[in-house]
């Protein structure tokens, strides 16, 4: 086998250093974030049991899992008459483990597996890369990193309060600042569906409904009466999704045209009720929190039960960046009951898009090394190995060229790597102990001690 | 399918918030050294073309590979004849992906892809999981982290002293006083090989006394002679291994048995000008480097061609901590020839097990949430809600617990979670502004304004 030309698996990416360190930018920040708000670190295998993974995300999604084979000779108990039918009854009998397609399953199973260890309401943060076998294409990857932010065992509605407060200060930090939180409830669906009369069709309400902004409201409301709902509950249905306002003024109109639905209204009071702790966290700055609500806002997974959230930026062309909501059971099917909790989660690759497109990756921050030491020659890199230890013991990233290469050759490494300055220090600099510090963006130099140096970082 | 029993796959691990914290420590501090030093982050994907994989751990380690299964009907191209010879036969069939066994393949694989972008010397560094389809057993896991820096298109020893010299500050950082770095080369093994008339079997040598700490110096003799060497050979082998002194005395002993060697002479000047180096770097303080010449040093590894690395953690019965070495041809397999380079690498759940067995995880700073302010009733938690918001402008990891639950439902959840201190805000608090701050550790408890519970802080 020659392995002259290595390549990578379709839909997989290396991150070199440049984007590792903008992608690190961004986890530092969501990070720091999670932390501030008290959710806890978690880190589940990237292998689970299919037991666990299968069945979970629906017939599309089970196709899509990377299934991992048993190690050994795992014919050895499998039966010819199963090998003979393909690949559909063979798998089962030689794969066990499948890669995790996401965050919240293996979530649910951490949760399940160590009830009596947790303290509940558990506020727990995972970042890690999830696998899903589906067609590569822009944007769409193999293997791509989830960041998800969850609390469970608790229905309060601070919560919910706290994801928008999260959310705000993610994107104060990077610089994002013209974007929508939408925000919406389940309840309030459910109860549109029932003032329509057609309260056995949620489901389908909100599959049709989260294509709105792909297909228009016309073939929405096409889509429903195909899926069974009369000519009048989708007239009637048309001004309750169009309500017109600001968020106080839609939630009143919405609030009376649903009186005679107890969900309906319970979702429209548990939006009032974020809204008042978003007010009362900030009382004393007049914050826009880019909270809007948005009635036919519905989220494609059907396991959401209350407040629904997602978030895009403004101007720029690129899907949802954030999004999340309250389930009321996360855990049943693990055994475990009554397990509400609420959850959002940044989408990274996206994130990386937006802030790239709109320039905001900050050009001084996102430095590796600050400092490279010219490598003259053996008395050049003698004398240069005591200056790099007082650099580094102030703390400042810096490297002596290995090797005394053609000046040339080393300007260009420290160019490549973006390193911002460059120190020569050759015979003269020695015998006078002022080093030449060149500052590599403006192309200009100063001759300095040490410790003059040390002081400028 | 029942899920009401969730299970992890054998040898794979849930990693709690509790131990996430204390990994996250071992991390960062590794971490912020490699990048001190001039390393750059690099992340490459979790799954390689076996063709990459595969033929580069030796058979042994073909077997530990994790494959994963094509996607869709994989069995559709396969051949009755292939599937009727069992596993074997079948494997290659169906499989095309494996899981990263180490990340040194998929490194030099990135580098033979990279390399008309990469700067060289390109140094970079790399933490991530890799799999292993090993037996499970005590500390032995099928799923680990690993932590490596490598540099690599350079052979200046300046990067074997700074290896050297970052594996001290780790270990300092750590708070981890007693250990030793043995440092050996290849070329002296090569050179005793030479010096015993036995060139052609430098690898039985390597392999034999790499079981040295295993087996003792008698049964490694025996199975040199088992490997082919003449008794006479052994004989006069084991002097050159058993050199005493200091480490110059020990190389100078060396050096002098070894002049007709061109190579072990190369190698005991390799080590000196390395500790050269080292000491120049620490001209000006008296640091004990702990690195110690040890000639039976061997690494299993076959790949090594100059200096190797092992790092062993005093009066702790737990392996090396640390390992790596020089290697001349990286990516050769990949089609670039000509790369030599040094890397090495830190064992982060031997790390992890040290630490612990030393008591040396700081209790302070592996503080996760800071301040829990307890939720007596919707008053206190509105009034909280405005506090809870200075505290984390304050950059101040704080929390509300979220419901008016039992204040002992709510002190354990604190206790549980290890937050150092507790706000409690009753109806007396909220009319003098005066809030009740406890310590938890102690016990204790103070009356404070919030401006003076932030500077406390």
């Amino acid at each position: 086998m020659s392995k002259q030309k290595p390549t990578l698996p379709k839909g997989m990416r290396d991150f070199g250093p440049e984007v590792m360190i903008r992608r690190n930018y961004i986890f530092n920040i969501i990070k720091a974030t999670f932390e501030k708000f008290g959710y806890l670190p978690l880190e589940t295998p990237a292998m689970e049991n299919l037991s666990v993974l299968t069945g979970t995300y629906g017939e599309e999604g089970d196709k899509l899992l990377y299934k991992v084979l048993n190690s050994g000779d795992f014919l050895s108990k499998t039966k010819q008459e199963d090998i003979d039918q393909g690949a559909r009854k063979l798998a089962p009998k030689i794969t066990e483990k499948g890669l995790k397609y996401d965050l919240t399953v293996p979530f649910a199973r951490y949760v399940a597996m160590n009830r009596h260890d947790i303290a509940f309401p558990f506020k727990r943060y995972q970042i890690q890369p999830v696998w899903r076998a589906d067609r590569p294409q822009r944007g769409r990857y193999r293997e791509f990193y989830q960041c998800d932010a969850d609390v469970v065992g608790t229905k309060s509605l601070i919560c919910e309060a706290e994801i928008v407060l999260m959310i705000n200060e993610v994107f104060e930090k990077l610089g994002i600042t013209d974007y929508e939180i939408k925000i919406n409830n389940r309840k309030i669906l459910t109860g549109i569906a029932e003032v329509i009369n057609e309260a056995d069709k949620v489901n389908d309400l909100c599959i049709a409904i989260d294509k709105l902004d792909k297909i228009g409201i016309d073939k929405v409301e096409e889509e429903l009466k195909n899926r069974g709902f009369s000519d009048k509950s989708v007239t009637e249905m048309r001004p309750l999704l169009n309500v017109k306002g600001n968020n106080t003024e839609k939630l009143d109109a919405l609030k009376s045209n649903m009186e005679s639905s107890v969900l309906g209204t319970m979702g429209v009071n548990e939006i009032l009720e974020v809204f008042d702790i978003i007010k009362i966290f900030n009382a004393n700055n007049n914050n826009d929190n880019h909270v809007v609500f948005d009635a036919t806002l519905a989220r494609g997974l059907s396991y959401y039960t209350g407040c629904i959230f997602e978030v895009k930026v403004n101007n720029v062309s690129i899907g949802s960046v954030s999004g999340g909501g309250r389930y009321d059971d996360l855990t049943g099917v693990f055994g475990l009951a009554d397990m509400s909790g609420v959850g959002f989660s940044f989408g990274v690759d996206r994130l990386y898009d937006v802030i790239e497109a709109l320039d905001l990756f900050p050009k001084e921050n996102l430095i590796s090394t600050q400092v490279m030491i010219v490598n003259f020659d053996k008395e050049s890199a003698l004398y240069s190995m005591g200056i790099l230890k007082k650099l580094r013991d102030a703390g400042i990233k810096s490297e002596l060229y290995p090797d005394s290469a053609k000046l040339k050759k080393q300007m260009t490494y420290a160019n490549k790597k973006a390193i911002p300055f460059v120190l020569l220090i050759g015979a003269n600099e020695i015998a006078t102990e002022k080093l030449t510090l060149k500052n590599m963006h403006e192309g200009s130099q100063e001759t300095l001690k040490i410790e003059a140096i040390i002081s400028k970082f």
